[in-house]
């Protein structure tokens, strides 16, 4: 039911340029592959100022390559169009002035088709640069395709958002056969680690995002994780004991963005005809009482560990255990699409570290000692973003198998709640 | 160049059953028209709260039928979709529930397709009730019919709107061969009526909107009127002058709306390579300066007037000038779709009081004494509305020319731009 | 109970200038009267943006003799304080910058007693100029006059506002004897007028401010005016008929600023052990249910005409009515300083037309034909205002007597409550 | 010119009753001495939502030993009103409801007669229990000498922005002689620091607040500190270099808040007759080019840091430096209430540690590691407010000598401007 994460170093080590092409078109088609059967209007609308369309996160991962890669190289007449650098850059300054972000949603032109054209045609210009060779580039290009992911699962995210907008409760992809899905989850268990120096984030060749450098030793301190992520079943006991009308469960920022949202459940969650049921990417479902607990914000993740006497893990702690289990779970490749319960035949191992939810930390996102931006426009890849925003580890449902790892740093502000982030528990002991 | 316009009984006067099917049939498929050649995106996007989709103008009036036409004798069986009057209600209490004015363009589904459907299922209906003769209901598929076309109008009002925040600044239709325009306007001439008592409003068995009645006698000053409307060139002069920064030929609540709003031309001109421009239909296009401006406020329309020295006319002193004249104009079937100079060989008679642009009046929209709105929820048709907007005569160049008629009262908040609206001068004598 | 005014001529009519000079510190002295009491800090106090503090109200009608009056004959020398200008011009754009209105509260500096001498400095400069007689500037000093009279006015509204802020619900005065409040209204009754030409507006050598004129001719229909204000007795039926609730009954302004703004009462209404209060200036006091209901919006007091099948009176209906009857009622001189019971022996006599409560009135406040402001700065004074509100008849229980007219037209948008203003209904016949 | 400061441990250790008595009666008496001079007025505006009346500080502290000393033991009967727990709780949920935030400024009622007597009644009812010895309180009122202290700081740093928004810019207190003020400052020297474990935080019997604790070891890297904090001199370089209108040097959200809010310098500082002044408590004075930068955000501070290529310490970097330092410096006792130029005859060892400004660090304010909350309704005084705040450390010109230490964790919104905050530069080496 989840499957196990191919060689990573697949993609990341350059050594045959083939098989780096090769990698090349399949992480392009697989964005392609989630697009398809998305109408033009569906690809168009945008949800929200935090969402972005469709069309919009196809073309962007073009422009990324066309502007990094393929402009600097082949000069700007490669370019499909003069006008796309000012619509479909996201955030880099250092290129110049660009569309305003909340009126993605406008952009009825150009059409899915055009924007299709674009993609073909920065594809032709990638293969003809790969294919040439231009080792200096690597190090862009691998940047390229963790970025091209990272749009993948924003993509499917920002879909279920704008469904989830619709009284029509839209299904993006028929259900898998439910026979697959486990019916309940392991048993909680606290697994229990000893303190000391621990080597938290990245070294060496492999890509990585320049957020999970450098490496450097932290001291833990003896401390107890659960083996599995809060349920949804449990979140219902949080919910009907008042969790969320109840201020000293809560940090201040958060009671005050639950009042002035609302928030009476996680996001998508509704009532109706006596069960509560979510939207989710196969339409309207019942929840899962036995699956992880999904798109609630760091805040509601805080005020439930503050509610059963427990605390979020830190980033260091997290990554401490994840480093000694197999990247495997429930991730994009297993077609389940949203969370399912976490099974796991021995209570002394974790279960369901990587896929399902990304798991909230108790760990502002800033950086790690040492920490340098890389040079150039891509430089504002993560650095500008170390403020305000909390660390999520592990990867969801909806991120592709290839693009998580240990070290991973996801990051997204802490009332934040249409990612598929949920909690894992922590304490002291 | 402009179009006379054919007698508007035809559609309101129902003797003639045959005739009455044909003329839904011709009003319906000139919507189908006008919404050909969008795609599926441009007929989803909606680019504020005040503008609707072209998919929701096709379902609305669609709906409307479906809803106090077909329903009330074909019973609810007969509705396309359960769910169609919770997302096409547009504001009417009485009939229930509606979907959140701010977020039709986040509808991706239905599909332009589907919804074209659903005009095409209501058709049906209607032929099947028009062909049975139901002489009770006249009144509201009159209501209907106008209904429709105000949407038609408000259809491609919209679609500029939209059109006007893509940078690619695309073209809703060709434009039409250059040498039909005039290349001046006539000369400014003030045209003067004597004071005295004049009988306000519609009164008769044809159908008008109810806004139009009571008739009811005023008493009129004696006044001058423009033989035209202000041009783009005389415009440019108030512009030059300083007049969107001089507080003293202001409304308070104008000025304090060109601050917050950043007014300094008419909504959809654009300086660029030294040159003014607009966004119109045809896309980007030189401003006209003998055309009559076009998408400016009432704020903005009582500033020029006062700054020149005039004022705006009384929508009974307007009525009072168009009663006299023939009803012809650029208005929609003219196929210019913007304003044009208005010309006239007899300086003594007024050009261009129908088409072009709608004329914003000193006139608050109020009841007129003795109106009460329609029976049912159609009586919330135009009532509601009458408090803090301004009345507007004439009609625009994407005005049905068997829409409009001297009595018409169109209505907006004063701080609206994105009408065709422009102004026509008056003064005390 | 109620006082009769004294003659209005014996301010407007500068024929004796010992007497205007008299009129000059009977008016500014009442101004410090109703100051008496407070302490700095309520003077200072500002408790929203539409109000002002008392401390301002003193500055700012001292600044209106100072900058209008004194300095244009006595040179720039003569002012008080060279920053005062700034700190107290209102809204005169034709004099300059001045300080931003929503931060009047925290000028805590000049101090009330500071102020006071400042008041003191403009009435020595003003008694040299009345005494020196300038009869040009009889326009402007009657200005001044009615200025400060709205101001007084202004300012218990304010302390109100502001008072009824604080949980403490302070007493602005201790209550005259209950003794003298009459204990019922009198019955409702429909006082029938027949309509006809009617001359709108003031015309004469006494001064008025600028909107009251020109005097002109409208054409009235038949109409019938309630005999009395309606009560806060009948409020409560509209309230507990489910009246702020129901959007049948509202404009849709209205409807959407009820819900927006949580309306389910009057502005001050709160109820506590089984008891409905209110805020008044004598403190919090129970709803006296035989009294005018006050401080009610326009949408509320047109959405209550609309429950019980009446409307607002036209502004011409209700200046018909009330230039035949007596200029007397409950104003400030009375001291009761809240709305009492409107009694009148003869059914067949309006009561309560002035006093009380200002009375909504279905009419914009738009210019009359042939209006033209005053020349210079104070010709901002009301025109720039003539969008968006909606005008007031009749004055209040804390408009001083010698200031209300028949003509007199107050002006205030149509979701203000703050005001000391209720209805009186109307029909047509 | 600056203070050593004495004893800490006199007011933290409850050994000698008398000398604890004696300590609260000096900390109020101080609280009681900065109001003096202060009007009615003065006392009861609030500037910003953020800021708070110097009444409600005055009365807040009193509640603070009120509700959680006094009213314990004494029982509610000795409350001096029973509304002011309502109108005086900050933010203790725990204790109930309470008057809303940015409403404070409306309270003009208490005056600040009754806020004093209020203040004498409190200290009545403590003397009583401090005579009486109730060492099982000791913690509370040791809390309650230290949140005193805070809102002394508050209040001047409150009533600075108050005064900043009036156009006469007013003076807080006299200047002192200024002679007294070192002309320049230790010209920039980097100190370096090797790297290794160092334990962060509190641990002992002295009172801290419950957030400087639990102590816990910390790996360091080796890093270099600068002497001094950044000058006013040095920060007009950066101005006149682009630095507010240069992105790349800014965190994301702060570029966005630095145009949003039209950042162009510190807050306070305006251009005027070609000198750059600021506001301070002895009103407008010129810049002090070699003084502290000084209210300055988080935001403006790493972005300086960034365009000098250095970076913001962490927490653990600037309390290892501090405590190997005396606790002397610039603070309030000293009397400047201003920043003052940073003199140290010794280049090698850092000027300025405590006092002047508080140092903006690089950490966000997150709980120590097994940091848990006091028991009870004081749980609240940090815990809750450990998400989205930056910390500061060391003090600043208007921080009590006696309640700064080097393991003090100050925190405000990287937005916040009107702290006396500034930075001190760090780099790796």
């Amino acid at each position: 039911m989840s499957d196990t994460r191919t060689d990573a170093s697949t993609f990341n080590i350059a050594s045959d340029r083939a098989a780096y092409l090769e990698a090349y078109h399949a992480i392009r088609g697989q964005t392609d592959a989630l697009a398809a059967g998305l109408s033009d209007a569906d690809a168009t609308a945008q949800s929200m100022a935090d969402a972005s369309p469709t069309k919009w996160h196809l073309a962007h991962t073009s422009w990324f390559f066309e502007e990094f890669v393929a402009a600097p190289i082949l000069g700007d007449d490669c370019r499909f169009h003069a006008d796309f650098s000012f619509l479909f850059n996201s955030y880099y300054d250092a290129v110049g002035a660009r569309h305003s972000r909340p009126k993605r949603g406008l952009l009825t032109r150009p059409s899915l088709e055009t924007v299709l054209d674009y993609r073909s045609h920065v594809d032709g210009l990638m293969s003809e640069i790969l294919a040439a060779g231009h080792p200096e580039l690597d190090d862009l290009v691998n940047l390229g395709f963790a970025h091209e992911q990272q749009h993948q699962e924003l993509l499917l995210t920002d879909i279920l958002h704008l469904f989830a907008q619709n009284p029509l409760r839209p299904s993006y992809r028929a259900s898998p056969p439910q026979g697959e899905t486990p019916s309940k989850a392991v048993a909680l268990n606290w697994l229990q680690y000893g303190g000391g120096e621990f080597t938290l984030g990245h070294s060496g060749p492999d890509f990585t995002f320049d957020c999970e450098g450098p490496a450097h030793t932290v001291l833990l301190r003896p401390f107890a994780l659960a083996n599995r992520a809060v349920t949804n079943g449990e979140w219902l006991n949080f919910m009907t004991d008042g969790g969320y009308r109840t201020p000293r469960h809560w940090l201040s920022n958060g009671f005050a963005a639950a009042q002035a949202e609302g928030w009476e459940s996680p996001l998508y969650w509704f009532y109706e005809d006596h069960v509560w049921s979510t939207m989710t990417l196969h339409g309207a479902q019942p929840v899962n009482m036995a699956a992880p607990v999904c798109h609630i914000s760091f805040y509601e993740a805080d005020a439930y560990a503050s509610w059963i006497g427990a605390r979020l893990p830190l980033e260091s702690e997290w990554e401490r255990v994840a480093r000694r289990h197999p990247l495997q779970g429930n991730l994009q490749s297993s077609g389940h699409l949203r969370p399912i319960p976490q099974t796991q035949n021995d209570m002394a191992q974790p279960a369901g570290l990587f896929g399902d939810v990304w798991e909230w930390t108790a760990s502002p996102f800033v950086p790690y000692p040492g920490f340098k931006p890389a040079n150039g426009a891509v430089g504002e890849y993560n650095g500008k973003f170390m403020n305000g925003q909390m660390v999520l580890r592990g990867g969801s449902c909806v991120t592709p198998a290839n693009h998580i790892r240990p070290t991973y740093r996801n990051f997204f502000d802490p009332d934040k709640r249409w990612q598929y982030a949920g909690l894992r528990l922590a304490k002291d002991i």
